[in-house]
């Protein structure tokens, strides 16, 4: 199992009338985690998309909020990859601020061609992602 | 159960490079569907906020993208309320598009005074929510 | 001079801790507007992309804030054509809300191709532009 | 003149299909750098509207699109203090990446307070504001 955590503040516009962080939002962030995990296991992604055209869409997402967070405020996200399959990955988000998780999440991935064709989990995807840490 | 449609269009902004609507926008779309589900259910979730003091934050959220939605297409959105309980109620969403169900989520929703504090459903939401077609 | 004005309402996303609707907002909705003018007009934009490779990039954009626009707020905007040149159109904004402009706007728009390149403005869409209302 | 430097890189979502960055986002990233301005010079943004009920809502914002940023590329945004002045000041903004200036822009802001009745520039502010670097 592997884990990255990126370090952030809230943006003002992230935020929505109630004060704290719209909803939507954590999936954005839960994007930016994912980015940086395959950055740092060695995996460019936008290589992956523009030079092997191997895409991942979001097959399934899901988010659960446990207390808001505010402007400004840092945010410290964890994200774990829980599981590599034939033909998906799993991760797993923790959202953390001051010293509290504010929310988990989960998003599914399969992996597409640049026709939107699902293929497995390409071999050299595969690797870097089971690699021991 | 009450259900309501709304009708509109991808704006260019919701999609990605990827050429199609980033994930996290379905959630957006869920929340616009919401309002309209509430003026159409006979309340107007802003004097909900505004006059009550009553808000509806998301408890948890999720979506299962089946397939994608691009730029400019007729989007059909059907939001469902399939749950009242005493201090939470459930939404489920249809995304369809050009004849096919493009994604479906679910939406759990508390009740908290404007201090964020957990209260019941108040009794004219409930009642209107319950109230026959 | 032509002119076209969509109606539509407030979404809970497009506002931010002040309350009102997030400054960059503004923006997207003078995009959708622009969908909807060329719609008008008898021009698919997303057939322009696709099929004739003509892409509007914006050269310039700028908004005039004159009062903000609140949550579920109905907002009319009019987007102006307001020039056309050998290189570049100009499109001019009004935000009004409950009788009163919230908001003015300009984009500059050239045109490219799908490799980015400066096109002159493609004589269709050109005569589509000019042809009196 | 004061100016500050932020350095970030751009996010899957703040694409759109022709591939690069959505136009509007750019005012988002000025907004991010004013609250990294403003903490660089001593001020806690957040503070000023929470504890001293003093809010900078944007007269006026432009942005100039000079070349497109993909996903991912590595952005360089800074902010410089062009105008202080009794009821208003004025922001400049210069966006570069991969070592060349991609667009320039401008944010003009008043003094609100929690009324949204317009206010001069608070002594604090100001000093903090023009003392020198």
């Amino acid at each position: 199992m592997k884990r990255h955590t990126i370090e952030f503040r809230v943006r003002y516009q992230e935020t929505d009338r109630m004060g704290v962080v719209y909803y939507a939002n954590y999936l954005v962030w839960f994007e930016v985690a994912r980015t940086e995990f395959f950055r740092a296991a060695g995996l460019d992604y936008r290589e992956l998309e523009e030079k092997d055209n191997v895409f991942l869409p979001v097959a399934k997402a899901s988010c659960r909020y446990r207390s808001p967070i505010g402007y400004d405020d840092p945010v410290s996200l964890s994200v774990i990859l829980s599981m590599v399959g034939k033909a998906r990955i799993i991760f797993e988000y923790e959202v953390a601020s001051r010293g509290s998780i504010r929310a988990t999440g989960q998003t599914v991935h399969t992996f597409v061609n640049a026709d939107g064709v699902p293929i497995p989990v390409p071999s050299n995807v595969r690797e870097v992602l089971l690699r021991e840490a």
